[in-house]
């Protein structure tokens, strides 16, 4: 049975890869607004008896989430088998408990919405804090996927003498799986008593001449990351290398990460981005597998 | 107890006026967005045992939909005695059936996820078709509100010898709801073979010198009702009022109806516009009473 694929909500170099290494057929829609915005959903594929993966990388998702589940709720009532989302980027885990009164736990409420529209979920490398996993909110099938290894290669493929430094405390679990023998430091974000926010530096003994490549698994306003950047300089006169699976980059932070100077800024295709140079649909495919 | 009155997205005279009468308390909340697009959610009304409304007329509803799904459940699970859903303008209603394979039934998935976090729903003359009644699709206690009474008093208090025009066939149960005694008229619309839509007129004998007022229960594009008013300029001097109970305005229409020559246009505050004149605060009130 050949899989369907959608892409959604626009088409994604790593749906297309998923759907090569599958042997799978792109779903196809139309979708249309009218005048009070109300969206009109047409499926142009069949899918009745099909088993139908959605690709959706949730990233400002609020705009085209109503239609996600218009989509999914369709594919079921029009008789798909299975249908499975592929949500490399997962929104909705910061949010895990109530830190001040009154907060919504919006992980649980999103994590119950996705939980009635599908029948499965895979990601890569979620933000898992305080819980350890997402069956904890999810009540579907999970996977989580891990872009490290395919991060490791692509370090071995592209930089002699590497030296890997983890921006801030949370990105040590990162900067470890992707390190293996290659040397690393994780720098610490001191907080002041006067709201001043430091970045305390280990000695760079190993460092020399050696290539610096900060490691994290997401880059959202890239405030942490060019703090140490713009450090970093004096350090060292080699340019660095900045590698994350999640490009966020918001606050215009791509563009500041390079006119600050730095040599070369490298994610995964979880999230559609220029910047995109490490395809993570090898291991999306393994997973659907299953 | 006094009941909390939440207006969402945003602040609306109807929200202010329904509050005003049931001696209501504005429902505070806080939402800021994160760099991926994700939402924060904080309650900062005490909700813990209380009767809750939210107030929210669902025109380009989509943006916000994920919000206010947040919005219910945090209500819920800070415990809110019940939630209910004040929609002034219903979305949702058009597509209530298939017409063409493969369309989605928009309809139903909208009813469902609405009857899944609210508890009850209020709404002001929605677009009934093909369904009798809301509850074909919606499983909670729904109220359908009819805004012709206030739009015939607005007539009574403000026009001093009225005629009705409905522009179009699907019009005619409004302008009959609206008329009582005052004369009126539907124009049929006449699709030809080669796809060009006419307006055709009955004899008009009882015009004279009378108000034309044309009544409709939306102006989403307006362009049935521009065509209308444009061949009335032939038939009278008198300019025409326009009246609608959900001033949707696409397509620049409420611009194009002034230019056209319309004397005055005016609508039901379901949905917040320059050009509501009459509050439908009222009759929502009443529903809240059950």
């Amino acid at each position: 049975m050949i899989r369907l694929v959608f892409d959604f909500p626009y088409d994604t170099s790593l749906g297309q890869n998923v759907r090569d290494k599958v042997n799978g057929e792109k779903g196809r829609f139309l979708m249309r607004t009218f005048p009070d915005g109300e969206t009109y959903v047409r499926l142009e594929s069949l899918v009745s008896g099909r088993d139908v993966v959605i690709n959706a990388s949730f990233v400002h998702a609020n705009d085209w989430f109503l239609n996600l589940l218009f989509l999914a709720d369709a594919l079921h009532s029009q008789g798909a088998r299975r249908v499975g989302l592929l949500a490399p980027y997962l929104s909705y885990m910061r949010q895990d408990t109530v830190f001040h009164p009154g907060e919504a736990v919006t992980s649980k409420t999103f994590a119950r919405l996705i939980s009635t529209y599908f029948d499965y979920l895979i990601t890569i490398d979620p933000h898992l804090h305080r819980y350890h996993s997402l069956s904890e909110i999810y009540s579907i099938p999970s996977t989580v996927l891990h872009a490290a290894p395919l991060i490791s290669e692509w370090i071995h493929q592209h930089v002699e003498a590497p030296f890997l430094i983890g921006p801030d405390g949370e990105s040590a679990q990162w900067v470890k799986a992707i390190a293996r023998e290659i040397p690393f430091v994780v720098l610490n974000k001191v907080r002041h008593e006067d709201g001043r926010v430091e970045i305390s530096w280990p000695p760079l003994e190993d460092l020399g001449e050696k290539t610096p490549i900060f490691v994290d698994d997401i880059i959202s306003s890239g405030a942490t990351m060019l703090q140490a950047v713009k450090h970093l300089k004096g350090l060292t006169t080699v340019k660095p290398i900045c590698i994350a699976v999640h490009p966020i980059f918001a606050d215009n932070s791509y563009q500041k990460l390079q006119e600050v100077g730095v040599e070369r800024i490298v994610t995964c295709n979880s999230i559609p981005h220029p910047s995109n140079e490490i395809d993570v649909s090898s291991i999306c495919v393994e997973a659907l597998k299953f």
